[in-house]
């Protein structure tokens, strides 16, 4: 029996355009003899819909499309989509109004509906907001008396026994294979973070070898605001070998064989993994340029150079991801811009292939001089004038942006997002904040990396000392510690959630760190304002990180 | 027996500086003879904490802080204090890590705590992220025989006979009537919206005459960055009738008697209610701005004055706020600017007796004029030359807060947030927004109260067309239809969540109205990186509008 895992890239909300997707993947599918296909959770909507959940028109709509799509799909074929149902019975029983669910289409008909059980409600996850956790095991019987056990993305996340505890009551893959069932498929949309591929496969290992029963993982592409997801789609047989592996940040449809009497999956073809964390943190972060320009309905992109490695890594990934005659770089020196910084980014521009401007900021500088030299007389030059600089910069970019439709891509890396170094209103504008979740140190890591077998990113650029070139011979280490020592402290603080005592504990400095710690808590209100930033890491600036403003801790 | 209501205005995460709170107010109570003294949820930690919870070294800093103060407290006097306890058995039953709880303290000690029921996980609550609901009725029993039922904010809201429909599973109030509690007590940090107070009198009006047990319900103060908390506490007898009421957006210590005899409290003093919903937009506004401010540190607020009505309004309640001399109006005419602009600006400023400066942009623009000229050449006046004039002026403020230690305040409102006539890095700019949850029409009806015994507003202000004043001749009404029309439209789709065909159903134009909801749809990216919105509705665009950008539908 054939089972096909399409793995596709939705946008969210385009209820026509997804179903139109799947239709398309369902015939081709159907023309290889699949018997069941597979798509990823809510692949009807695209994962996370988010508010949009609150419409009930949407809601409707959705099952409007999902009965017309019914009639459109290849008979023979069973077709699992996921999708948002109605919960009818929630204000009866004082329970949320949808289920996250999974409809199983064949003949033109929808046979059946399941629904999730386990509700993601941590980090950027906001299930129980929308959603009622199912109350039942999901799983159907066909041919031969194959049974199929049925389960949405968080649903295979519960496995006491390799994790060593447990986040919820149950643990419906435990549940299937105490009802016999001889697969387990799982429809997931399951974001994109450093290391979880790896994660996902020692889980899934565990639990095929465990129960000894096989599992199909079908996982969404695409990006999705500050959210990537990585495909990755892979299956096991009861050994728990790997026996598929979709591709990595691309659409991809696997076809794979389960032997009816050995009750296993087949080997099918395997995408290996990437070679080296830069490799993957580089995929996910041009995945997450293409889709949000896109989906945005932009086709190019614009962003400041300044010959810094932050600007320069930003707009190498743009052009791998537009294309690079679809990116334009902004050369916009200031008096105190070094000479290098011009030539670095030029150097940059030729690498790249990518369109460039230059548009000194000298004069537009005189004019807000002149504009409040009676106001700042008699004060210091200090960061309101350094910002200003900034903010003209970010001015200039919005407006090519505005005048000629070009998304722009904020440059910022993480650790300044943490300790406030980066201007609202000025390079911190932008559409999309490409680097936003990569610490400087892997931001020079991942130029390395791009420059393994030719100079992609201009070799000064990498050695030479970070300045924000603000004012006469700043450098980054004036006013922050060494980035190997900034951002090992932020990893402690915000990830580990360590304490000042603690990290002084592990050898720093403790002046440094309590100057640290209330810089990234002062900065809160910038983050607040920040683009949404493409989430890499575990804990991320973006709508999983809830922080106060307006307090003291 | 004497129980007092604390109506406390705690700062988020100032453990020392709440716990410091209320043992000041413990103690004036028991000068009072106060047998219990009742206290806001969480108001050890102020409410919402968001994912300072996530910390571990917040949550035990709490545990101890509460150590500290039960043994500093009026040993004769059981306080309630709200906090969050946590749950050690989580990750063997798979729950989640921490309870938002109650702590009962007598003598110097900690002698009970008990737990939330009903965790709110809609609109800005995300309580299900933190929190597992408590499985017990909790309630304790006290001299002669008295038995108090105890019950968390949302334990309340889920009365089916109130409501005619359940929103959970349970209902806490039924539960203590159940176990014939003498008196229920409430601990709430409920936000403000307009008309929520009337809802909340209502309701437990209606629970203490259908169960014949009188309620005290307790509120938190202040404002905590996009959420006014209201007070307005207060209790009923149990005939359903008010029996006090404590201040409206001030902190207040408010004593009852408690008649053990009868069973029943007896009458206190009764603030009175707002007189109209102005006053009670306003009131709210003007704490959320104060509080705001303070909370962050700021003593002076900042703001661009155009002469028209949003940023006159804003002028106005910064200045009711923060006192007059506290508040610095900035003139930033252009070329496009009218001579009512400045000359409304000026009367205004009169009227407030704030400070002002007049910085013109005339000369700024030229500079960008010149710096864009070869760039820009042979393309039309437009969106991007209008942008640039208000960021600009964004650029301006933002220079003079980073100089001087101003707050930024915003002051758009909420029907140009919603259809994005607003331009981001430049009006928007800010660090809290004052009015952007009051719609336009709601805007005219403030100033013309705010003018009800003497003028305030420039008369001008409110009956010259709005107008943006980014181009010559420039009015709001060539791009959106009249404000009447405009709110209607958004309200019907952003609270009643209709679809184009039931507003064109309602009497508009589909035009006009499919023209409206792309607008909305589009603007998405700018309400992402907006300032904190004070709440005054019960669907704001902030902590509570999770939309997805990136989407289609």
């Amino acid at each position: 029996m054939k089972i096909a895992i399409a793995q596709l890239n939705p946008t969210i909300g385009n209820l026509s355009g997804n179903s139109k997707k799947i239709q398309t993947v369902a015939e081709k599918a159907a023309q290889e003899k699949v018997r069941i296909l597979l798509t990823p959770e809510l692949s009807l909507c695209g994962y996370p819909p988010r508010d949009l959940l609150l419409n009930p028109n949407f809601v409707n709509s959705m099952s409007e499309e999902l009965d017309k799509l019914a009639t459109q799909l290849p008979p023979e074929l069973i077709v699992l989509i996921g999708m948002v149902t109605v919960n009818p019975e929630a204000h009866l029983q004082g329970k949320k109004s949808l289920f996250n669910s999974i409809a199983c289409l064949e003949n033109g008909e929808v046979k059946q509906i399941y629904h999730k059980r386990l509700l993601p409600t941590y980090d950027v996850f906001d299930e129980d907001r929308y959603f009622e956790a199912g109350g039942q095991s999901n799983y159907f019987n066909i041919d031969n008396n194959i049974r199929i056990g049925l389960s949405i993305c968080e649903d295979i996340w519960n496995d006491e026994l390799f994790w060593g505890q447990r986040n919820y009551e149950i643990n419906p893959v435990e549940d299937l294979a105490k009802l016999k069932v001889d697969l387990i498929v799982n429809l997931s949309a399951s974001p994109y973070s450093l290391h979880k591929q790896k994660l996902r496969e020692k889980m899934l290992s565990h639990a095929a070898t465990n129960y000894q029963i096989p599992i199909i993982y079908t996982n969404q592409i695409g990006g999705n605001d500050d959210l990537v997801f990585d495909g990755n789609s892979i299956a096991f047989n009861r050994d728990g070998d790997v026996v598929c592996r979709a591709k990595s940040c691309a659409e991809d449809l696997v076809i794979l064989n389960f032997n009816e009497e050995k009750k296993d999956l087949e080997k099918a073809s395997i995408n290996p993994l990437p070679s080296c964390e830069e490799e993957e943190i580089w995929n996910a972060l041009v995945l997450g340029v293409k889709d949000y320009t896109r989906k945005c309905g932009f086709t190019k992109v614009i962003l400041g150079l300044s010959g810094g490695i932050d600007s320069s890594l930003v707009a190498a990934i743009a052009a791998e991801a537009m294309g690079a005659d679809h990116v334009l770089g902004v050369l916009m020196p200031s008096p105190y811009s070094s000479e290098h910084s011009i030539t670095d980014a030029v150097k940059l521009v030729e690498n790249l292939g990518i369109k460039s401007q230059k548009l000194p900021i000298g004069k537009a500088m005189k004019s807000y001089d002149i504009t409040l030299e009676s106001l700042f007389a008699g004060t210091e030059f200090g960061v309101a004038e350094e910002n200003i600089q900034s903010r003209i910069r970010g001015n200039l970019l919005m407006a090519i942006s505005n005048k000629f439709n070009y998304l722009l891509l904020s440059t910022g890396n993480k650790s300044e997002m943490a300790v406030g170094y980066c201007t609202l209103y000025g390079d911190m504008n932008g559409g999309l904040s490409v680097i936003a979740d990569v610490p400087k140190t892997k931001v020079f890591s991942l130029c390395r990396w791009l420059n393994r077998h030719q100079e992609v990113i201009p070799e000064n650029v990498i050695t030479k000392p970070p300045s924000a070139e603000l004012k006469p011979g700043q450098k980054d280490e004036d006013s922050l510690p060494a980035y190997e020592i900034l951002d090992d402290i932020l990893d402690r603080f915000i990830h580990q959630h360590q304490s000042v005592a603690q990290i002084v504990e592990a050898g720093y400095d403790q002046e440094v760190v309590e100057k640290i710690k209330k810089l990234v808590i002062r900065s809160e209100f910038k983050r607040r304002q920040a683009a949404p930033g493409l989430k890499i890491t575990d804990r991320a600036f973006g709508t999983g990180w809830r922080m106060p403003i307006a307090s003291r801790w």
